[in-house]
């Protein structure tokens, strides 16, 4: 495994259930807002400031999605949104950045996330994901969605890539 | 109880305490906005794909219940807002759809789900429903309302009916 | 005790981390939004429904909590925002209702609700409210504020005095 | 430690996963609200009205941060908004208010807030805090971030201090 963790050069994530904990709160025009844990959220800004390429796959079709995954330095055209086959977004997301799919850590926690999580190289599946979903997964975090699951397991593959330091002149470059 | 589950044709629900944690955050103009689960929805989703009908019945008179009902592929007229009575609105919804009431499972939390969760043919009580709505369900799950409850309940009874299965393409002809 | 609860003529409460579990969503404008739950709301409804006068005792401020209020039945000159003093507060609501403040349930979590909990007939402090409250009050709640706690006090008062009975036709008359 | 306790006259923290449990709610136009704890930041108030000066220092950037934390007593200008070099913007408060590092508690969870945590004299991480935050703190607190961790440790200073009271007039004339 400390192997694997080596070979991870790009993460890509689910967001209801996986970087939430699963709660939509509906708007009166019919928007959903989701609510990001900030610890988490600062493991994907770490990877994206030192270089991995990160891809959002998630069902939900609010243009929120997309600005919050912007913050992260997430790029535009890596947030797949309204996606349903997602292993046909993941495979785009991975030719479009020359990666293989072994080059991969992936978070899903329902039905739609199987394929991708046996897909990839690393697939993560949250404490409270579907049966499936724990199945499918190379490993299951002991954190539900929302609060430490992708924390833990980006500080996990960066820290066995001696990547896992808080560098403030770096940071304060990528992220004005 | 497995040929219970086998007979479930439809299904309804309450929303506060049920499909959500009972929370309702009261916005400046009086509106009262739910945050409702990603597995939990997805769940109904999977029902109305699979040509369940679906009723929601509850107290609340947000229009957002309404907006998010359509989500999960709920018809308009089968969402009953403000229902005080909800027996009365229970049986309109199963003789419009030409059901029998054993033949639909129904959720509630509290006093107002007593008389459906007797009368259904499947009432479930989510794990912190109220003393009087637990003693009425056939089943009381071990997941408390918002997270789990709703999802395990119809994941059961579609698995037992060998329909709990995810189609893309039946996915996205069904859902724009 | 049992004497007690039939001695409950009037309830009082605090917000935050009574009805709530503490939260307060700070807006744009400044604003605090409260997420209320709706069985600890239902609870209060029955006791408006049933007669009882309910005052709410807030150090907030957000008109919100006035118009959350009157869905309960809670009269808007019995929603005291702002109040620093409390006991002042609560000794104007009973004298206003022709009260004894033994008559009165008073919930509250914090040091400002001390002299009220200490005052009144019945004191409820939620499960994790601070321990100076805890001390005044005569009850502490097996369940934190913001879930069962309200609803559980409320219950127990009204079915000593076989008042918990949900009975539609007077519901909806009450409630428009 | 009961002597450290008596030795702190300011107070400084981080926001996220701190004051709140970590979640910020992304809106429409891109902004992240947060969820604030009225026991928390009832402890905050009185602080500020007992006298300690006392700073905000957050990588968040949202306006409705200083709004919060104005309704504190906190100053505008102790506000460090986008903060990433936190010890520099540590440095700037203290000096500001002819303090030294040994007199201020400081309250941190993640690695930005590492620097700061080994330099101030009293450094507190919630229990859910990075591994990295709760070995460079000098308490790890039983609470996690966003209920009662700020609440416990400031009231665990002013008592020691003979400052946890609560006064009804001097309230009044702090805050309008």
């Amino acid at each position: 495994m400390a192997q694997n963790l080596k070979n991870i050069k790009a993460i890509a994530y689910d967001i209801d259930g996986v970087m939430t904990n699963g709660g939509v709160l509906c708007t009166q025009d019919g928007d959903l807002l989701r609510t990001y844990d900030s610890k988490d959220s600062f493991a994907v800004r770490m990877a994206t400031m030192h270089g991995f390429p990160v891809a959002v796959i998630t069902g939900g079709a609010s243009r929120t999605i997309v600005l919050r995954a912007k913050m992260f330095g997430v790029k535009e055209e890596d947030v797949y949104l309204s996606s349903r086959n997602k292993i046909k977004d993941f495979n785009d997301f991975i030719s479009r950045h020359g990666l293989d799919a072994s080059e991969v850590m992936y978070f899903g926690d329902d039905l739609p996330d199987v394929p991708v999580l046996k897909a990839c190289g690393r697939g993560v599946a949250p404490a409270d994901a579907c049966e499936e979903a724990k199945a499918a997964a190379d490993v299951v975090s002991e954190y539900p969605g929302g609060h430490w699951c992708v924390r833990k397991a980006i500080e996990e593959v960066m820290k066995a890539q001696d990547k896992w330091y808080f560098d403030v002149d770096a940071y304060e470059k990528t992220f004005k």
